[in-house]
């Protein structure tokens, strides 16, 4: 299954629901506010998590599993009632971020480069 | 370009970069959260913002979609250090939200569902 | 009751429960975002929502306010272990913003200035 | 000058400029959003962040106490369009997490606990 798949398969969700009304660009955006916040509370307290504490425990990494999942889906329904395409805005942005991030200037150094 | 290309593109430009020291879990989700507030702060003054807005003004249609990449390279990221298939997850937690939101008690009805 | 007062009841909060080895800033941003998600959660589905909205489902108002007082709790104590003085930069800021957005320059325009 | 008259200020400064228009519930908690995320993307790659390294250089300093004065004039600006009064409903709060996180079952365990 692909992304687009993935899309349409969420946008017939809504649909089937009548949940179309309340996907308003506003909307969708505290909704991936939410649960990015949500995301954030899993492992707030958390010292040093990585991917072997996730590892380490099924109970955290379901958590962990589902609050992203959460977010890609709001993602998704965002990008599919905005008429964006995810794919194609990602890959124009990493070229971007290439020219404006050469590696020579951001060597180990994460500081924000002026466009 | 599929999804694991793209990921293999982000991973290879942080690892280029020497970046990945700076890729922790929590960094990323702030990375995250930086990257949703950016989107939150391009709408939040604009009334009845939809998908037509965003068609009639190049600017704000040109910023929505830099955030949502930003956005999706970040989440894509967190995926990759934590070892987490995206695609897989989120087709999970579908499947769990169609047994949870049934059409028949969710119809019309955004409230959240008890799990 | 004052801040201090109740930016000192926080810390006394946590210094009881020996949680000042997890108020890191980096958790207490991660926390602040934690709350606002959860605030976003609230209203994301809801029309319209205004005061008279909260006034008219106590459920609802209750909901909100417990949000709204989680994220300044948070943000209480994000002041107190940055040794910030919350109201001292407010009021700075708000006359930095004065000089920024003139009423002249910002009668009915809530776009951002340039600095 | 306490919390009430900072919070005047703010409300004078939003009519004054005709952006009352703008301050509706949906738009400021996407603005505290926006705010909470500018101020993770100030933390975002620095590692063990504390209020020394605050101390210790100026310009981060200034650009966090920046965020950290935004985050709460949206949050006085929200309190006072939505009719809440900020410093009780967080004392309600802080009351209630006394009886739920009581010293004896919280002591040096963040773990959220059951209402």
């Amino acid at each position: 299954m692909d992304l687009e798949d993935l899309q349409v398969q969420i946008r017939n969700f809504a649909r089937e629901r009548d949940w179309e009304q309340f996907h308003t660009i506003k909307n969708l955006i505290l909704a991936v506010s939410g649960e990015i916040g949500e995301l954030a509370s899993v492992v707030q307290w958390i010292s040093d998590i990585d991917s072997s504490s996730l590892e380490a425990d099924p109970k955290l990494r379901a958590a962990f599993e589902e609050e992203v999942a959460d977010i890609f889906i709001y993602l998704l329904r965002l990008a599919d009632v905005s008429n964006i395409d995810l794919i194609k805005v990602t890959k124009e942005k990493m070229r971007e971020n290439s020219l404006r991030y050469t590696v020579e200037k951001a060597k180990g150094n994460a500081r924000k480069q002026e466009k």
